[in-house]
């Protein structure tokens, strides 16, 4: 497939500051060869949003900190640069040289994309990295978003997202019949398929729309995420886990033409930064979600629900479907499904001798 | 709680190479004040052994490029310079700069060592990186290790592992009388208890002590490394999950007196090098036994099977003793005992809302 390439923007130029002045001083070349260069980092999130902000903060201290200085890596929050929606563009064009956000956003460009951050009826969080490290996940990513001049890297994941904050109580599908609810992406396809109407509403009017009505129900991500928006003031029924966000998964992107300019020592810069950051979101939203947990429930008087399991079984069919057919839609889009849907058959076998089993030993 | 320090024993003078050459090249201070530092990385794994040895490898590779060869690590497979169970004191000593291996190794020295590896019936990766990380896990590590002049990271995870490989059916709590298995640490203390008989074996040596009947069970790790192993060749049963080894974290250890005297960037290095591996190593776990589960089950018509829940139910419950009682050996086991106990209760409680709840929908 070939290479959307672009005009070459020259920025490589313009942030490679004092490379001159160094070489002038007769240190060996590898050290300095490529002087400073500054980037900015254009994110998705509020500053410091629990998990979000706050990792994407930290991957830009380590970057700047590990390069000795070679890159300084400047944050912007979701806006202050570009508008959160607009990153992936951003980072194509060079207004920023990377960007901290989720391949489920871009969906609009091509389904297939939502395969490299979460599916409905997917995979939890180990299980998607190891898909992307050793299952051939990588690859198909660098194929598909090469297409339009970016690089990317898993750089966080959420953990199993909850169900969400209704403002009634789900005892089977028909109750799905007509329910408004705030929930994006390919999830979004399976409740209108299952007789609900998704709604679009930007993260700042959660809140208000759940209160005033504009929906009847909206899911975030987790109890972390959900007690500091203040969701259990204004709902009732807090279920989960979700069918829909088995383990979303974050991406650092960067701009193809800078990556490849990068020498050996910088590449692994940025790629360790992120893979270690892939880890420590996860580790911030398990401890946060946990502890917020027990204060919904001890302290806000919530107790969380699973949804029935007729709901759960039809939901996940529905879910099937819906990315089953991404399959249709090009030759790499039918790729990217095989090698997954390979991958999640094995490692669904594998989870009741692993994990899956150690965790119901608990309830033996 | 005094710090034992030990006598200086010169080896950072020794590790700077060429810094007083590079100094008078008149460029900045910063970039070159340590000169080249040689490391040597003391590892508990054959070389290149699945995961472990690659793990290592991948790391000591991380630093070299990351640090633009201020540091040189250098691999050592168990036994080259140390044989593996003295890498601890190898890297007090500082005959090894570095060490990768498993704090589980040193529970002669302190028992609670364990809890910074992997107890019976403890948390799974996900959990125990989340304790280590926002749960005070680190801090207290950093104690324990720091009274013997060392610093240590959590740098891979080998995931749930299998219960092992047994000569016999295992129907109930029954067939552990007299059984002699090879199982290492306090699991090997539970085994004991449960009326087995606990068999300290090599791992060079665990196919042969199976074969000839020098033990009726063992277990090692999981279906890639048994496979890799040949175990199948010589056991008829294999039964998995283990209660034993929900998550097996491997450590990087590095002599203190050397971690003091890095800089910002070079400890960034090092943090990110381990955190980087930390999960790639459980990735390259997941995705290496998925595939090889599905080799044993349909190229070596073995049937992996679940211990009956009343053998795993009576098997926690004497892990949970055990693991106690490590909490009334001194101050510093107590708080392990009780940071970790507490984190423990939290995502026990969060689990069925999160990946617990996502791996059973696959069941519905």
């Amino acid at each position: 497939m070939a290479r959307a390439r672009l005009p070459r923007r020259g920025f490589l130029k313009a942030a490679a500051v004092g490379a001159a002045a160094a070489t002038a001083s007769g240190f060996p070349a590898p050290a300095i060869s490529q002087g400073l260069q500054r980037w900015k980092m254009a994110t998705a999130w509020p500053k410091n949003f629990p998990g979000l902000g706050t990792g994407a903060r930290r991957i830009a201290d380590a970057i700047t900190r590990m390069s000795g200085g070679r890159i300084e890596v400047k944050l912007f929050a979701g806006g202050e640069l570009v508008p959160a929606f607009e990153v992936f563009d951003a980072v194509r064009q060079g207004t920023a040289e990377v960007g901290h956000t989720a391949a489920a956003y871009w969906t609009g460009k091509n389904k297939s994309f939502a395969f490299f951050a979460v599916v409905p009826a997917g995979l939890i969080a180990q299980e998607h990295n190891a898909w992307m490290e050793y299952g051939g996940g990588q690859e198909l990513w660098d194929e598909m978003y090469g297409a339009y001049g970016l690089k990317a890297f898993p750089a966080g994941n959420t953990g199993t997202q909850m169900g969400g904050w209704f403002n009634k109580e789900i005892n089977g599908m028909a109750d799905f019949d007509g329910l408004r609810m705030r929930i994006p992406g390919l999830a979004g396809e399976v409740i209108n398929r299952a007789g609900g109407i998704s709604v679009s509403v930007p993260g700042a009017e959660i809140m208000t729309s759940l209160q005033s009505g504009v929906v009847d129900a909206v899911e975030f991500a987790g109890p972390w995420t959900d007690l500091a928006f203040g969701l259990h003031k204004v709902a009732k029924y807090y279920y989960g886990p979700g069918f829909h966000e088995p383990g979303a998964s974050l991406e650092l992107m960067i701009n193809a033409e800078l990556w490849d300019s990068l020498d050996h020592e910088l590449k692994a810069v940025v790629r360790h930064a992120c893979a270690s950051e892939n880890q420590r979101i996860l580790s911030e939203f398990t401890a946060g979600n946990a502890a917020s947990l027990q204060a919904l429930i001890h302290k806000h008087g919530i107790t969380p629900r699973p949804f029935p399991d007729d709901v759960v079984s039809a939901m996940r069919a529905i879910s099937n479907e819906v990315i089953a057919e991404t399959a249709a839609e090009g030759d790499v889009n039918r790729r990217v499904w095989e090698s997954w849907s390979k991958f999640r058959d094995q490692v669904t076998a594998l989870a009741p001798f692993t994990e899956q089993g150690a965790l119901n030993q608990r309830d033996m």
